[in-house]
C-alpha cells in the first residue's frame, strides 16, 4: 500500500491498518466510526510540489495517484473518469452580479454522474481484493456508475435500488447487465439490507460512508478545481448533500492540497439539501453534533434523498471546519433551477445537481455570501437520467405542422 | 478571415471567397455544389509543426484555432466540446482477436453527441455575421446540440424535426428553450424547409452540408484520434453515415494532417448505413457517382435515417479516396450492438452510435477486414437520448423484494 498510512475513525481518532478488511471502527459502530483514508501527508509535503503532484502520463483523475489508495496501474477500467469541465457562466456572473461563478459539469462523467469518481476507485479495490462481485445500495447514480465500471471490466455487479428509481438510471443498471434487485422502500433501507448481504455472500461493498475508499475518488473534483483556477481557489464551493459523501470529500480534498502546501487556503464549503430531507441542515442549524434522522425524506431530487445521511458526520465537519454552512431549498426552487441553468447555460442537470445551484441563488438572496464573491457549483449528474423531473416542467404546445405548409411553418418560427 | 482561402464547390473546384454568404456553387446547384473550406495550407505547412499545432490554453477542440475558421476566441461558448476520451478495449480486443479497438467516445460532449463540434462552430460564424438566430434541421441531435449552444450564449435557436424524434433530444430541446417546430414528415422533408425558411427569414443556417462551416467543427476528432494515438494512425476509422457529414469530416481531418506533413498516412475510413436507410452504401456497391435517394428510409437509428445524404458527394469521395469501404447493418444488429458495447465495455450508446460498431463487426465476419488490425469506431451519441431503443432491448422482470425479507434478497443476489 505504500502511501496509505492507515484508515483512521471519524470519531476516536484510532488508526487501523488499511489491509484489514474492516471498513468501520469497531469501538465506535457503523455510524460515528466510519474511517478515512490517511496518507504519509509528512513524507508526501517533501516529495510533491506543484510541478510534479500531478502524473500526466495517466488518464482522467488516476493523474493524482499521488494522492489515490493504489498503485498498479493495471487495475485501471479503460473508462475515463473526471476532468471535467469548470465552466465560466459569463451570464450568470452578470446576473447575479458575482466575480466568478463556475460550474463543475460532472455530468459528463463516463455514466453521466459524479459517482463515477468513486467507483472507479471501488473497482480498483474490489480487484485488488479479487472479489468475485460487488454491490451497492443506491438511489440510482452510484448503482449505474458501479455497473458501468463493472461492465468495463468483466466484474459482476448487485444493486440495490428503491422501486422509485428514475426511469434513465434503471436503463442503464439493466443495460449495463447488473443483477438488479428492487426494494419496496426508501433508499436508507437499501443501505442496511447491503450491509448484511456484503456480509452473508462476501460481495465487495461500495455503499457509501462504511466504504472509506469511495471518497478518495470523489475528493479529486477538489484536486481538479484547483488546478483549473490555477490554484486561486474560490471562496465558495456549493455541494448537494444526502448522504454526505461528496462534500466531505470535496472537503478532504481541499484540506490535503493546503496540507501538502499546494495551497494556502480551503474554501467554504457550504451544503445544499432539500427543505424535506434535511437532516444535516437542521443538525447545523440546532448548532448540534446530533442528526435527527428523517423517517420519510421527500424530495423531487432523489439522489439526496436521505433521511439518514451515513456520511453525516463527516459532511458536518466539513461544513463547520471550513466555515461553510447548510442552506435548504424546496422542490420549487430545485425545478426552477433546472430550467434557469438549461436556458442561461446550456447545461442540462438532474434535480440533485440543479439544488446546488438553487442552494447558491438562495444564499445570496439571503446575503449569507456577499456579491462579488467567487463560488463553484458541484453539478453531480445529468438530466436524462430522470426524465420524468424534465417533462414536468418543459412546455407540452409543441406545433406540428404539415410538409407542405411552409407560410404556417415561418409563421411558427416568428411567433 | 486571414487563415481560410476560400469555400471551394466539391464538383467543379470552383473557389468563393469565405466572405460573400454564399453556402452551395451557384453553378452546381445545392446537391452537387457543397462546398469546403480551404486553408492557407501551404502557408501553414510552413509555420506549423507536431510541436506547436496545436494551442494548449485553448479549451476543447478550439485548441486547433489553426485549422478552424475563425480568429476571435471571445466568440466561443463557455460550454466545452471534443476533447473526448479514446478508450481502448482490452475486452473487445480480445473477443475480436484485434490489434487495437479504440472506442471514440463522443457521447460526452456537452449536449452528449458528436454534433456538439459542430454546433460549437455554427455559434460562433453565426455571431461573427451578427445574425438575431439560428434554424436548423435535425433528426435531434444536432437541434439540441444547437439548441444547448445557443442557451449558453443567449443566442435563440429555431428547429425543425420530425415528430418522431426520440424523447431524450426533444426534453433537450424544450429545456435549452428553443423554438422547436415538429414537421408531420421526415427528416429529408424538415431539411428542405429549413432552407426556404432561412432565406425568407435572414436566421443563420445550421443545416448540413450546405453550410461547409460545420465539417470543420466536426475534422476535429480526426485531430484528436492522432494526437491521442501519438499520431500512429488507425488502420480503419468506423463511422455512422446518415447526411454523410461526420464521415466527410473526418476524412478531411486526417487529410489535411497530411497535408501539413503532420501524419504521413490516412486511414481508410469506412462508412456505416443502416440497411434500410442505405443510399450511399447502394451507389458504393453499384460502383456509381449517382445517389439514388430513398424515400422512406427506415430504421431504429433514428440518427442515421437519411433517405436524401445531402453530404452524399463529398461522403462518397471521402470512402473512395481513402480505400475504405461501406457496410450495411440490420436493426437487430443495431440493438445486439447496444447491448454488446453496454455489457463489455460500460459505454451506452445511442443506435446510430452502435451501428458504427455493428458495421466492424460485420466487416471483421465478412473478412473486409483482417484481424489483427487496428480500428477506431465512433461513438456519436448517448443511448439516454433514446430511452425508448433501449427499453426494448432490456429485460423487464426485475424482482421487487420486501424491506424485511433479506433471505428473497440474498437469494435474488446469488440467483
Amino acid at each position: 500500500m505504500g502511501k496509505v498510512i492507515g484508515l483512521r475513525c471519524i470519531t476516536c481518532g484510532r488508526i487501523y491498518p488499511p489491509d484489514t478488511g474492516i471498513f468501520t471502527c469497531p469501538e465506535c459502530g457503523p455510524y460515528n466510526g466510519t474511517l478515512e483514508v490517511i496518507y504519509d501527508y509528512e513524507g508526501l509535503k517533501k516529495r510533491l510540489n506543484r510541478e510534479n503532484w500531478v502524473v500526466p502520463s495517466l488518464p482522467g483523475h488516476y493523474r493524482y495517484i499521488h494522492l489515490l489508495p493504489f498503485e498498479d496501474t493495471n487495475l485501471i477500467s479503460p473508462l475515463e473518469v473526471g476532468n471535467t469541465p469548470l465552466i465560466k457562466s459569463h451570464t450568470l456572473e452578470q446576473k447575479y452580479k458575482s466575480k466568478g461563478i463556475y460550474l463543475k459539469d460532472d455530468t459528463r462523467n463516463a455514466t453521466l454522474s459524479y459517482k463515477d469518481r468513486a467507483s472507479s476507485i471501488a473497482l480498483i479495490k474490489a480487484r485488488e481484493e479479487g472479489s468475485k462481485g460487488i454491490i451497492v445500495a443506491s438511489t440510482g447514480n452510484a448503482a449505474s456508475s458501479m455497473a458501468g465500471f463493472g461492465a468495463s471490466v468483466g466484474m459482476p455487479v448487485h444493486v440495490l435500488v428503491p422501486k422509485s428509481i428514475p426511469e434513465g438510471k434503471l436503463l442503464q443498471l439493466l443495460l449495463f447487465k447488473a443483477n438488479v434487485v428492487m426494494i419496496d422502500g426508501i433508499y436508507d433501507t437499501c443501505f442496511d439490507i447491503s450491509i448484511k448481504v456484503a456480509k452473508e455472500t462476501g460481495l465487495y461493498l461500495r455503499s457509501t460512508a462504511v466504504n472509506p475508499y469511495l471518497s478518495e475518488g470523489k475528493k479529486t473534483s477538489a484536486f481538479e478545481i484547483a488546478e483549473q483556477l490555477r490554484y486561486n481557489l474560490p471562496d465558495y464551493v456549493f455541494v448537494p448533500v444526502g448522504d454526505g459523501c461528496i462534500i466531505e470529500s470535496v472537503y478532504k480534498g481541499f484540506k490535503e492540497l493546503k496540507l501538502l502546501g499546494l495551497t494556502n487556503t480551503v474554501p467554504r464549503i457550504i451544503g445544499v439539501q432539500a427543505k424535506n430531507s434535511a437532516p444535516l441542515l437542521k443538525a447545523f442549524e440546532n448548532n448540534s453534533q446530533k442528526i435527527e434522522f428523517i423517517e420519510n425524506p421527500e424530495t423531487v431530487a432523489d439522489s439526496i434523498s436521505v433521511g439518514i445521511p451515513r456520511d453525516g458526520i463527516k459532511a458536518l465537519k466539513a461544513v463547520r471546519d471550513s466555515d461553510g454552512f447548510f442552506v435548504g431549498v424546496s422542490d420549487e426552487e430545485i425545478l426552477f433551477a433546472i430550467r434557469e441553468l438549461a436556458e442561461d447555460t446550456g447545461l442540462f442537470v438532474e434535480p440533485a445537481a440543479a439544488a446546488a445551484f438553487a442552494g447558491f441563488k438562495r444564499s445570496l438572496k439571503e446575503r449569507r455570501i456577499p456579491v462579488n464573491s467567487t463560488s463553484v457549483i458541484l453539478l453531480t449528474g445529468n438530466g436524462l437520467k430522470d426524465p420524468k423531473a424534465i417533462r414536468n416542467i418543459v412546455k407540452k404546445d409543441v406545433p406540428v405542422l404539415s410538409s407542405d405548409d411552409l407560410d404556417g411553418v415561418i409563421k411558427a418560427i416568428e411567433r
